[in-house]
């Protein structure tokens, strides 16, 4: 391998890797977004006293993530464990909100 | 409870579910767009007899999504988890690629 190769090896990983780091500034961004929003649900639900969990509504949001994964051409069952990592961390929020709540 | 109340709920937790939805569908197809990135990485990698995994790269990244994570008010472990969570995922895509070249 020539040190011209390296060079060339070295800008083009450089330039997938600015193309990765701003996509997850972006992840981060909708992500904070998205639990600001999960929160003020959390916040909603306790205040009216309303159940904390919808039971159908976790399957459809599966349905539709799976959908939107294969038009991405995006593994289908790695966008259900993601939504399934994120609500886990929601989860833990209500938790949190709750505890809160009772001290 | 009066059923003006339960109106009133159900119309503040739908409007709720369609930001997260919409938020969502923007996750899915960011996350389409960063495995599109690292796939090219793992092809230009491979091709090129370059080492699989640059062994500073990941605190790096970990390092700075905890830094963004906490201008967005979100919190760092989170960030840091969720990007391991979606290398793990890179991985097992690599793993594929060099399989199939090995065939």
């Amino acid at each position: 391998m020539t040190s011209d190769l390296n060079t060339q090896h070295r800008a083009a990983l450089q330039s997938f890797r600015e193309s990765i780091d701003n996509i997850d500034a972006a992840l981060v961004f909708m992500l904070a977004e998205r639990f600001k929003i999960t929160q003020a649900v959390g916040r909603y639900k306790s205040e009216h006293k309303l159940p904390p969990a919808d039971p159908g509504r976790e399957q459809e949001q599966i349905d539709r993530l799976k959908a939107l994964a294969r038009e991405a051409n995006l593994d289908p069952e790695f966008s259900a464990k993601f939504l399934q990592f994120v609500i886990s961390e929601v989860i833990r929020h209500h938790e949190r909100i709750r505890e809160g709540q009772e001290d």
